[in-house]
């Protein structure tokens, strides 16, 4: 069945594609009060925030849109410090979406936010005209543990700085989908809640913490060392990029460190840590790639640098404009 | 400035954007962290909302986009009783959008959260290919205090309906907008916490609230009514409309009752606390034209009637598809 414009008039035919795709999916006791707002349990501090997502194509290898829209947000709530609780999803369909598309992508957020450990409790549909696209806005609100404070303006000099896994795997996967490139690649879509909670029950000193999407690592590790005031320096050799992506990226003169994952993150620790980080995040899901990628070299100048492996250093900027083809 | 592909990449041309617009009207301490998730504090009950705006046009007699989607997701959180504490913004840009009414617009948003209340602590921006459109989600996080539980299901025989002003004004001012019909409707976009507030305070039984927006009172009530399997009554003569509207409504063939405000609320509360309740939302900013219109007459059956002047009855149904040219 095709999207009209009907089913979003806020009538029964919005009622019905609400009935019969979005409660199948997401059914749970605070949805089914059908409130403008869902009241749910709080907490002395809240995580708060909100990501929209406007991939295509909506279906590719490793994910969809779906998985995505949650673990984006789940990540977001992580990367503050917060345990993931309760999940808003708002939906921006164009004229012409197909109906099936959009259950599967349903059912996908539903399977993710399970996986994640979260609820999605409000939502909102609207329809535009256009051509048959989907775009998913989520918020998601999570609670702080007390003692937990983590930042990007915290990063000290001696810290070091880790990465959970293989660089450019989600841009990869999705500019392969685009440009009907054969090849294996996956999107490394994934909710890294088991990753964060080792490093935080581990006791491990957390500075800053970020998983690594839009702009990719350089810009991450740039808005740190901005954030900081401090100088990070990465060796090049250290960073994980699968055989296949290098090759990708080889072919195509792109550069992983500014390639969007979906599953993966950077965090600054206390160089006591280190160790105990790295063996924290690769014994958890999705962290089987993790390394030690670098440290934080001195302060009061706001710079990355990438250490060769003949010996030299490049600085590494921030990404301006459309530095690749986008994807998000 | 027009929008380009770039603004959305996550690099400097997004952080531009960012400091140059958003950062400029919405600052606060918490948005100040530049973090990808707010930590702020929390509560034993919180309530949670999201909603997209797609109006068009942007700007509008009475308001703007802006404007709209702070009111809309502000007053999804006061009808749950809660007190509206945090937003986020989502914002997905087509391409070619103009930076000075996205400047306008971030002005409006900032200046009808201050009015509210409330504070913006978390924002995304995405930009998509098209023809310069804007779309806004915003999802909210408010506070709910100790004993206070309003929902849809709450209505009881006896019980009397409120509506708290004109019906159908923003509706009108849009459809005026966008068919070049001279006239002095303007939109009335209004957050309505003083009102929520006076109610409250004041100790009135409310029962179910709820803001009348796409779909109408019709669609409001008629939910209250499934919801709490009653049968709710309105005197036809008693519904609130402007001459202006109603004048407008008889020559394009529509029915206010379908017809969608963003800055009006229906509430249903305890028969004993109907003149109070009244005299609290006359008496509140955007109020005065409040009216008792009917009453929940029977319960075991969930239907809306509506009494006409000269005593007969028909059935409020469910608005179902496209009842009236859309607005948002």
């Amino acid at each position: 069945m095709k999207i009209t414009m009907a089913h979003g008039s806020g009538g029964k035919a919005t009622s019905e594609l609400i009935a019969g795709i979005f409660e199948k999916h997401f059914h749970n006791p605070v949805l089914a009060r059908m409130e403008d707002s869902a009241v749910v349990p709080g907490a002395e501090r809240i995580a708060v925030t909100t990501d929209s997502f406007v991939v295509t194509p909506l279906f590719f290898p490793g994910g969809d849109i779906g998985r995505l829209c949650v673990c984006g947000t789940v990540n977001d709530l992580l990367m503050s410090g917060a345990k993931p609780q309760y999940l808003t999803c708002g939906f921006i369909l164009e004229e012409g979406a197909e109906t099936e598309d959009l259950e599967k992508i349903t059912a996908s957020m539903a399977e993710t936010a399970k996986e994640a450990g979260v609820s999605i409790v409000a939502g909102d549909t609207k329809v535009v005209e256009g051509h048959g696209g989907i775009y998913i806005n989520t918020a998601g609100v999570g609670f702080v543990p007390a003692g937990v404070d983590i930042r990007s303006s915290y990063c000290k000099k001696g810290d070091v700085v880790l990465v959970s896994g293989n660089l450019g795997d989600h841009h990869a996967a999705i500019l392969s989908e685009r440009m009907k490139i054969t090849n294996t690649i996956k999107s490394d879509c994934a909710p890294l809640g088991e990753m964060v909670n080792a490093l935080l029950e581990a006791g491990v000193k957390v500075r800053s913490m970020r998983d690594v999407t839009r702009g990719g690592l350089g810009t991450v590790l740039n808005e740190f060392a901005s954030a900081s005031n401090c100088r990070i320096e990465l060796i090049e050799e250290k960073l994980p990029v699968s055989a296949q992506v290098r090759g990708f990226c080889d072919i195509l003169g792109l550069d992983p460190l500014y390639m969007g994952n979906e599953g993966k993150m950077t965090v600054v620790v206390a160089p006591e840590d280190a160790e105990k980080a790295l063996a924290c995040m690769k014994n958890s899901g999705y962290g089987e790639n993790a390394a030690i990628i670098g440290s934080v070299v001195s302060e009061g100048y706001g710079e990355v640098l990438l250490r060769t492996p003949i010996g030299g250093t490049r600085i590494v900027t921030v990404l301006y404009g459309e530095g690749l083809p986008r994807i998000c």
